[in-house]
């Protein structure tokens, strides 16, 4: 009765209308139950090991006007399938990554209208994605869905790892707290002064959602694959303890507009009783679609310096060129305004970062102010706001590309969007030739403050889409794209590969104004980064910016945790965020982050738990490298570094970059100790982290 | 005191503090007064002859979130200026346009806020117009308007020639009654089936609004120029008869995005008591900038027919090529589509159409239904609708571009949005650059149903800005520019003469569903048409459309009246509308349509009452031709065709078509005589017109 399918795909079926099924992750350590309710209403669970993870919880939609189309099903048909396969991603944690699942999918009708629709259960051993499928049918063909009633029916009052739920920003800092408790937290954290804000009506969480239950089962939600459908939140009972699907809403209401014959994202439940299971989880890229460009060579990892975070520290550099707070783009001539004299991207100080960067080995340098159109930017009224292929009059481009290409680096494009994205669009395919005829091979976008279309919010459909069509257009053009202050991302790096990073949740430039928590990035991995790379830009060595002005600011970490962060923060985009005369004072520390790579063959997560610690351990690609991070919250902690991950009998040099005796994220932050040390496979490195501090380990084979 | 400048302009001041001030039309019937009352609101009224046009009525705007920006104000400032040019339009009524105005400037200043703001009154012959001016200044830059509030105060219950005040459709009928009795018809003609509706939420008019006072005078509230700024309705205070500006808002509520440094369109009153001069004002088109395009060689008036009107007929042509409802505009392959074999723009009928356009002397073809996406494009859900440079698979681009250039006729271009908007600004460039690349130069575009950015109206500031950029990015591609369930024109069409015709309005194809009322076209002149060019679409012979199918609609009017529309229904763009075999049937009466022209010397308006009749003469550009159109409402009637506009001291041949004895639109419309007579500049002709019917005169010089 089973038919080998190539590449390790089986395939079998069952009698299509029992109403029960059951489905078994490979290792059967997961099961999956799915039934009907007598009253028609699809509801799955999920178990772990034999314990409740998700319990009965419903499934379906409302369509617009008031239909319900989430009861009154009946099953027409059930099928099973199995997968092992491997696939290699063009960058990644992983030269190799292992898609070994088990498929159960179910076709239903619904009593009354006749309508179809299909739910794809994918249970893995780490965890459980479905999705909902519209087919091409008669009877129902466009329409308007008024909600997803999908529930994540949780076992108790878990620990949580939660942002807000927000329709525009996911730069709320993350707050820890019991489920019961968010209630009472939520509106404390809605105060943070950000650029667009746009609360969710009730109590909702966003998600990568990081839970931890009682008994100790870490459960991370989030979705996969999102495209063309509105971005989810999860509203939550925080008696019951239940989660259920809050897709974004257009400014009417509309929660996604489909035609039959499409695809829901993946919803996604990660388990484990280790945590560290979740961070080394591939599930979310395995629900993604394989890479759907044909070519894949130009894309690659990407270290970069750039002119921007002279923005932030206080100094008085601007991204404007004038104070002329009058400007209308396309009529004012730039050439006949006077300048401010703290115009940032001048041609001579990006010179400054081209030699630096050519210096000491990056890819790119970014630079941030380039084009017209910044002194009146967050007005959040005009549309017409930037030109994306004329730059400021001191900001010789062509002069620029010759002076980098002589010198192997590449200027990193910036598109700030400032969110009047209509109007980016009607501008994208000039601005994307524009960075052809200059060499630009990446960009970084920007979408900060409020949408225009007015309709729209970050994470809705439109915008979704819309990040998606800068993806592809870009890839036309052969460049690689990094979104900052987009829906967060749901490993859609998989299939456009060259969509490499994104910021979509709170980086280090907050550091600059109301400030990172101590535990901020021992969080990130466990959440925003469950979607994809994140560009935290990190490499802060100046962290008390009172240095440089009235900025009262102080970073929270330790130096040596900023070296780390290049470790466990994982990200093909890597930047040394800092001025590159702060490089230039501590080169010793510098080479950690001039040596580290940002794309590789192997990642072994060695100790985690969400909220506390983390130890990462990667092989760079290609190369017999391996580099260590480990970072910690508010607590000094050991870190115990277990190099079994180190091939067999060879002898290597670790470089240890350890924060100092008497470090400490606020009153010594710069106290580092940089050692060598032999090692082997069977070495266990014990290292003491400061409080909010870190280590970075380089090995190397000798 | 007074300085001459060039080319007649004259220039005074006055005491720069004067509360009130007063200034006269050239020919001093006109009076406009403007003062500040007490609390510092500005007010202005006007007088024609004597009697009161407009009484005392408020100006100003209320800005977001919570500022009246109407009061307060103390005057800075008063200028007078007065100008008597000419200039020549690239296409029009009329060669040459006289501008003879007197101006009064006022800068006001807001107490408290500081805030500037200036207006400008012009004062012509014919009427008056003014405008906000926004000043660059240094406490308001960017702001939100929540409204204007500028009033026209008027005498009494006006009989009113009016639209329902809507968002999204001027293709509702006029309705014609005393100002006292809209708000008892509003709702019934609200009922109208249009494709987009949004009503006003209180009682509401559209502009162009065509007002008669008990005492004869003949009023018209419009605007001009309306340039990045919502289009505006008149709110109807029903017991004082006060109308006051109501902005199109977005669907959040704002109601206009404004950087200091610009202007409001203006606000314009035509005024008369001869109903003759309201068509032959200028006004409008005074207020509008002069041309901005340097070369305007390649725009010309266009006579065309076209694969159209058998889409609404009921024989059952269709636009779409398949029958499959389940297409993905870019995925769907049309060539492995089965065609439903009814789609209307094949190579081999468009072959047809373009044959007899060459015989019979026609610039262009009309076709829609050309390109992919005609399926299911009613949905109004999907956003990817069309594509704009892929033909059906039986629409042979490049073949019919050599077949009609081989027999001199173009083929236009047809960009159906069906409200897609920002979808259609993707496709944009390289849909005109498919039209450049394959020979056309004249695009019809349209726009049915709602808008998509859905925060938008068809009124709207946004889509006022498309509008033109449509317009804009046409120009550079030499290409003219005829736009359907667009704003309505407010004679933009001087500044960008490509842009040389509109629909926004209820034109001829109406009568194939709903219906036209038999005083629609006596109406629309006095209405819509002040604002610009309309592409009514008229020449329908075969009124019967039962003869074709189910289709049991019957035009309005007599088919001589259908020959009388070419000159009444002023446009360089007209279209021979029915299908072109029943031109063949009829070729003596078809010959003035061939004949007629569409761009114009001189044009005389002979007698006009709005809802009753119109005659109006015309000499064509460049030539000693004169057509003449008459017209009637359901009322039979002699129309007295003067003649006294030949030239002096030649003798003319006259070629009359009337409606026959027993002609009536209902019974017998086909019923024509067509008859030659000698004439001369001393002949007046009397002209029986049948109920619905009319006369069309054509004049050659023996």
């Amino acid at each position: 009765m089973r038919l080998i399918i190539f590449i390790g795909m089986l395939c079998w079926m069952v009698a299509g209308t029992v109403s029960a099924q059951t489905l078994d992750s490979p290792d059967g350590n997961l099961k999956l139950n799915f039934r009907l309710l007598d009253d028609g209403t699809p509801v799955y669970s999920l178990q772990y090991k034999g314990k409740d993870v998700i319990k009965e919880s419903k499934m379906g939609f409302r369509i617009r006007p008031s239909y319900v189309f989430n009861k009154d099903f009946t099953i027409t048909d059930t099928r099973f399938s199995e997968s092992d396969t491997t696939w290699k991603p063009v960058l990644g944690e992983n030269s190799e990554i292992r898609d070994n699942h088990k498929e159960m999918f179910v076709a239903l009708q619904q009593n009354g209208t006749g309508w179809l629709l299909n739910i794809r259960f994918r249970l893995f051993n780490d965890g459980l994605g479905f999705r909902y499928e519209f087919p091409v049918q008669k009877e129902l063909r466009n329409f308007t869905l008024d909600g997803e009633t999908t529930e994540f029916r949780l076992t108790g009052d878990h620990k949580a790892f939660w942002l807000p739920g927000d329709y525009d920003t996911n730069e709320y800092p993350t707050t820890v707290s019991k489920l019961s408790e968010v209630a009472s937290l939520t509106e404390k954290v809605r105060q943070e002064p950000l650029a667009a804000k746009a609360f969710t009506p009730g109590l909702a969480v966003q998600t990568p959602l990081m839970l931890k239950s009682a008994d100790g089962l870490y459960i991370n939600i989030h979705e996969a694959a999102l495209v063309n459908y509105p971005a989810m939140c999860l509203d939550l009972d925080d008696k019951a303890f239940v989660l259920t699907s809050h897709l974004t809403p257009d400014r009417n209401g509309a929660r996604g507009f489909i035609q039959t014959g499409s695809v829901t994202p993946w919803r996604t439940v990660v388990v484990s009783d280790d945590a560290r299971d979740i961070l080394a989880s591939n599930l979310i890229l395995n629900l993604n679609e394989p890479c759907k460009l044909a070519d894949t060579s130009w894309i690659h990892p990407v270290k970069y310096v750039g002119v921007w975070w002279e923005y932030f520290t206080g100094q008085g550099s601007t991204w404007a060129y004038t104070n002329n707070q009058d400007i209308v783009i396309g009529e004012t001539d730039y050439t006949k305004e006077k300048p401010n004299g703290t115009h940032g991207a001048n041609t001579a100080h990006v010179k400054e970062y081209i030699d630096f960067a050519a210096k000491h080995g990056f890819d790119g340098v970014l630079v941030e102010g380039w084009n017209e159109g910044w002194e009146a930017n967050f007005a959040y009224i005009k549309e017409h706001i930037y030109d994306f292929d004329k730059p400021y009059p001191d900001f010789d481009v062509e002069e620029l590309h010759r002076y980098a290409a002589e010198r192997g680096v590449k200027i990193i494009m910036h598109h700030e969007t400032t969110s009047s994205v209509a109007d980016y669009e009607r501008q994208m395919e000039d601005a994307f030739r524009f960075m052809a005829d200059n060499g630009y091979d990446a960009v970084k976008t920007g979408y900060v403050g409020p949408i225009i279309p007015r309709s729209e919010y970050h994470d809705g459909q439109w915008m979704v889409n819309h990040y998606l069509r800068v993806a592809k257009t870009a890839a036309r053009y052969k460049v690689m794209v990094n979104s900052h202050e987009a829906v967060r991302p749901t490993g859609l790096c998989r299939t456009y590969p060259n969509w490499f990073a994104q910021e979509s949740a709170r980086g280090t430039e907050f550091e600059s104004f109301n400030g990172n928590t101590l535990e901020h990035t021992t969080i990130l991995p466990f959440t925003r980064l469950m979607g994809g790379p994140m560009d935290y830009t990190p490499g802060i060595f100046e962290g008390d910016l009172s240095v440089y002005g009235s900025n009262k600011a102080k970073l929270s970490t330790t130096l040596v945790k900023q070296l780390a962060l290049y470790v466990t923060m994982y990200s093909p985009l890597q930047m040394a965020a800092d001025l590159y005369q702060n490089y230039e004072k501590y080169p010793d520390a510098f080479q950690f982050i001039k040596d580290v790579a940002a794309d590789w063959d192997n990642t072994y997560i060695l100790e985690a738990e969400p909220g506390d610690y983390i130890t990462i351990a990667r092989k760079a690609k290609g190369k017999n490298e391996w580099y260590i991070g480990g970072i910690t919250d508010e607590n000094a902690r050991e870190a115990v570094i277990d190099l079994s991950f180190l091939p067999e009998g060879k002898k290597y040099e670790a470089t240890i970059y350890a924060d100092g005796k008497k470090a400490d994220w606020r009153t010594n932050p710069k106290d580092y100790v940089i050692s060598t040390k032999k090692v082997t496979r069977k070495t266990v490195l014990k290292q003491r982290l400061a409080p909010s501090g870190g280590v970075a380990i380089s090995i190397r084979e000798l």
